[in-house]
């Protein structure tokens, strides 16, 4: 994967100073990276918080990022081709629009938007201003999922696919937090479905779609806390094939290393990691008969990922291989997968009870 | 717990010759026994079924149960107090009511009816001639669960509940198994709902209510192969909590020993057996993160139960000690329970789409 670095392409990125773990990602020396990242500036509240997220995170760079106290002027810098926007929820698509408006390449934090409308809103001025837009959806990336996949529908290591579950909690103390913090106000987009759920999500879509050959019917439940979801469940369920996703989230408690389950007719695999988001293994059991307890047997096939840093540079070079080739749009997470991510957790909040104040009035979101 | 044997209450039992593991679990010397029980009826297809079945269970009782080759003939047996019926679900309804009108009194399998309207007209009918009836839902008579529902509402060593997942999956084949089998004939009652989901629910309501405060909002998805229920999720919602269950039930896929995790806001408890419906232990984990790699932990209590045979003795105990008292209706698993968990079934079933064939022509189940 490694070749001459004077070959691969480079991306200039923007970033809000929020977004540490993203701009120590992609200036990690890899040796597998297919792309080079500098981040040239930064958009930050205040001129002392940005000194001091550069002395922290870029010590000896030099020349140290720009740092801009707005971010209209930091989508403004010509020091800058791409964008990173990791605001919370709520503000994504403004600076999106924003971004898109002075030019920019952006890369968008998952949930993309706070619903279907706005999201479709900020594609469409992406096409118009002819610039690249993707979601952030990075877990896609992780070189797990291909392997995963290719195990599932090509190797067919456990049948036909029956069920998955996957569950991502965290626990946000959400009760004790002040009522205008991102994970408290439901203005900022708050609760366990937008943060949490959509990667749950994710992972049934992965697992359970060889392509997109069919909708999902979609059922949900929520429960809100001040009108924010602290847990969301959300089944889906393919009509030819009766495949069932269980997918949950809770920002309540944070769920175990094994975070999602895959059911199939001939076995079934287990996927662990720290977090729902950063897989780092699986393991493949050739049975339809769960063996955990008395009887221990061994996986068939298991895999384990080393990971530097967080794997976020996975998604950003493939944003810098589509920005070389000209694309405006990356086929990992394009942007119909993300309009309708967007449409099912609209459906999701329909039937749970979720409301943003960003919604239509009339009920649309 | 032991007393004089000579002071318990006596039961002699009538059952069908298929119901093996309850006259042996009901026969079993023990020595915590509340109630002693005699098989003194069989009823069977043919007499030799009938005589296999004896020399197979009862080579030395003497004189061995009578051999009745009708159900019709066991009904009416003077040497029979109560009467087992674990017929397939969809006869349920009709071997009941001809046991009530025999005077009997009786203990029901579950899944207790095909539908509500059935169940409704079997309670009423037990009613109006004064003999007791009950669903047999063993496992609510566990030891385990009085000490469980300690654990959650007396103790609170979990704090607050907030979720509980149980599933409840089996391999049925039943793709392969003939279309007038039990397990794949609408008409027989067929489905995973019925025989493995309706455990599932019932972990669900008695983890998550602490009393019969309020009704769950119900939401579930079914997958069907030729219309029967291979996978249904029941997700239930309390509306003053937000506490949720998540349901489930295969008969495609063997779940695994810990088959039900409860959480709460300080801990959560996970609860393991060889089936959902027959626990053999409890763990109690004092977080509100669950721990279960690469950090192991060690439960605050644990708690394992020895149990001879199957365990269905607890609720036969229970039904002969009613009958001593003149009961017609147990408090553990009251009448109403069981018409509200049929209720919930049919509500399941009208979402899922599941139907049978015995259902009401007009929709109402």
């Amino acid at each position: 994967m490694s070749g001459n670095i004077a070959q691969l392409p480079s991306l200039r990125w923007g970033a809000g100073a929020i977004s540490a773990a993203f701009v120590k990602d992609v200036t990690l020396h890899r040796k597998d990276a297919l792309a080079t990242h500098t981040i040239t500036a930064l958009g930050t509240s205040s001129l002392s918080k940005g000194e001091a997220f550069i002395a922290a995170n870029f010590p000896s760079t030099s020349p140290p990022p720009t740092i801009h106290t707005s971010y209209d002027a930091l989508f403004h810098d010509p020091s800058v081709d791409a964008v990173y926007i990791g605001t919370p929820h709520a503000l994504h698509h403004t600076n999106a629009l924003s971004a898109i408006a002075a030019g920019k390449h952006i890369l968008v934090e998952k949930a993309f938007t706070l619903n279907a409308r706005q999201a479709a809103a900020v594609l469409r001025a992406a096409k118009e201003r002819g610039v690249f837009v993707m979601e952030a959806m990075w877990t896609r990336f992780h070189p797990l999922i291909d392997d995963l996949r290719r195990v599932l529908f090509e190797q067919r290591l456990i049948g036909d696919v029956r069920r998955t579950f996957c569950d991502f909690g965290q626990d946000h103390g959400i009760r004790g937090k002040a009522r205008d913090s991102a994970q408290r106000d439901p203005a900022l987009g708050a609760g366990s479905l937008l943060a949490l759920g959509v990667y749950s999500l994710t992972w049934g879509l992965l697992t359970l779609e060889e392509a997109r050959a069919e909708e999902p019917e979609v059922v949900a439940q929520q429960s809100l806390v001040d009108g924010v979801d602290v847990a969301t469940t959300i089944l889906l369920k393919y009509p030819s094939t009766g495949r069932q996703g269980i997918l949950t989230s809770s920002s309540e408690f944070k769920g175990g290393w094994t975070f999602c389950r895959i059911e199939g007719t001939k076995g079934y695999i287990l996927v662990g990691g720290p977090y729902s988001s950063a897989p780092r293994e699986f393991s493949v059991w050739e049975s339809n008969q769960r063996a955990d307890r008395p009887v221990q047997r061994q996986p068939i096939l298991e895999r384990k990922y080393q990971v530097e840093g967080m794997g976020l540079y996975w998604e950003a070079d493939a944003v810098a291989l589509d920005i070389a080739h000209g694309k405006t749009e990356n086929s990992t997470m394009p942007h119909a997968e993300t309009l309708r991510v967007m449409r099912v957790m609209d459906e999701v909040r329909r039937q749970g009870g979720a409301k943003f104040p960003q919604d239509d009035a009339d009920g649309h979101r």
